[in-house]
């Protein structure tokens, strides 16, 4: 009997996309308005879900306030009101794209989720667009 | 052409977390407020899918009206403005939580849903901590 | 200048609607199956709003994290996960309906907020059943 | 790495589900008072997801842009207040049921999308009837 | 101790926007791909609001059974599954606009509404439209 | 028979709480994490509400075609993608509050409004905190 259980939280942050080897004009044409120098940012929503077998004796596949405990230490304290490409060291040299986010909050999340248990990441950089990673 | 249907529904509940023979303390430990013995309850949303082909004559893979009777009967009748851990014979022995209330409702479900076609359960708790199973 | 400003916050609670002092059968008529005696319960969403004038120099009516302490505070510490029947004393005799439980959380948030700035409290039972109450 | 990504959009129509071949008292019987036959209408909400690998250099799997321009060229312009059974060449022989239509929609961004991404379709009829196909 | 309480319902529908004393040509001009002949429709969400004083047996400004009843009598029954234009009396010669709409399903609703109470009825023709009549 | 119509719309901003003539240690202390010198930011979700007599001819208040539009030029143009702070005159000497943002909103928009209507702007910097502002 393996079921998923899942996690709303949400963090709020500023980003640009671009890339520093690529000229103004490149990175206009392929990222937009995105680019602006100044940083524009969202209210990104994310779900983090974590499938495994009930647990027979607490009836949890994982205590969700033991998950949300871990997204608030290693995603919301890294992540919630930071400008991502300047003060969270994975963007140094990493585009901000919601693919990559989501890449990196599932590299932050794996060592501490069992490891007999799946983990798979949606962000949603807006209502309208969202991506979904599981390793 | 295999097609997933999905149908919203919702049912309000109180329950409790706990085990019987477990101490008061080691309740409070594992399950925290939710073991509060006089209860507390939730609004729960559940999306139930059946996946199948698309019948030709109809267009349908299964009448979503249909299927909106069966969430009736099976579970809004039983679940809805009950006490999950009093009112409900599966909860007699079971701890209510999420995953376990899912699994119930699943088990209710599958028995009236064509053996050709896959049945799904997504239980929101609140609208941050859901849970999903699939049989 | 004039602004409402407005913070949105949840509760989970087990309730029971019923007087004493009718009969089962009363009851029924008037509260149906809301006058189950084992309770049922709601995810309850509530949204507070203060008006005032913006001060010049911060830029905020009233700082919405002060508010939402306050919330936690007179609120959600007190009604979250609680059976409101049994554990709230606002309702020793007064019966939990969504009106009379807008009116108990106005009337805990009153005193802490500025007497210059008007309150108001929404209170959802449901996504589709809510209340507001202005004083 | 291989993510999901997801576009969200919607277009209102009106349609009617019937069979021109079946009496009107089957029709009724099948498809209720979706066979008004002076039509009903839906805001019908969309979410076209890709999945791919992630591209190394832009950090995306597809830009979104170009994800919100092909729907908009392929499903918005062809389906946004239209009535789907006269409007629609798609549904002269075919029921526009949840189904049908997700297939459609479908087929009509198929040819535009990588080859080697996946593709997937969810069509939301009402907020609780929605489908999803996959291809 | 005034207190609102408020209902949400909802209902499809299809419907055209034109005037028939108008030119194609001026009604394209007005009401746009709205003036589609064949018509178009809408999932329409509705939140019915009546504000009194809480009735200290009950507790309730008014039973929001009742409300739902009404709503579910006079508008769900009339409109749900309908051509506007050509179904509902009420717009033989009127523009189904959402004012239009609104302010008819306040005048269905009104007279059974105790006198006391205030009436407001809040449209929406899509998530990002709605209008709010309050009679 | 005054209605209220309404049109939601939406921008993507950086943004910083801080007074330039106060101590970053005074910033810290009123703004918090706000106050990060590098930026944060959100998806701010717009509602903008014109209340005026329905215009018998057309059944509009007003063309929410023209008040989308509107939004378009007077709003999303000069603040979606933007960084507040440094791309927006407006708040070359004034704080980025919400409260500040929707007077800010209200005023671009006012001058295009007929002066016989009323306008009314709610601004969700976050789902859970949202301004109301009415002039």
């Amino acid at each position: 009997m393996r079921v998923k259980v899942s996690r709303k939280a949400n963090f709020n942050a500023a980003h640009r996309l671009y890339r520093p080897d690529w000229s103004h004009e490149k990175n206009d044409a392929v990222f937009g308005k995105c680019n602006n120098p100044n940083f524009h940012g969202h209210n990104y929503d994310l779900i983090v879900s974590v499938e495994g077998p009930i647990n027979q004796e607490t009836g949890f596949v994982m205590d969700l306030k033991v998950l949300k405990d871990l997204i608030k230490a290693h995603v919301e304290d890294t992540l919630d009101h930071k400008n991502l490409n300047t003060d969270v060291p994975e963007f140094k040299n990493l585009n901000p794209t919601a693919e990559n986010i989501a890449v990196v909050i599932w590299n932050k999340l794996r060592p501490h989720i069992d490891k007999t248990h799946t983990l798979e990441v949606v962000l949603y950089e807006t209502p309208r667009n969202f991506v979904t990673y599981s390793g």
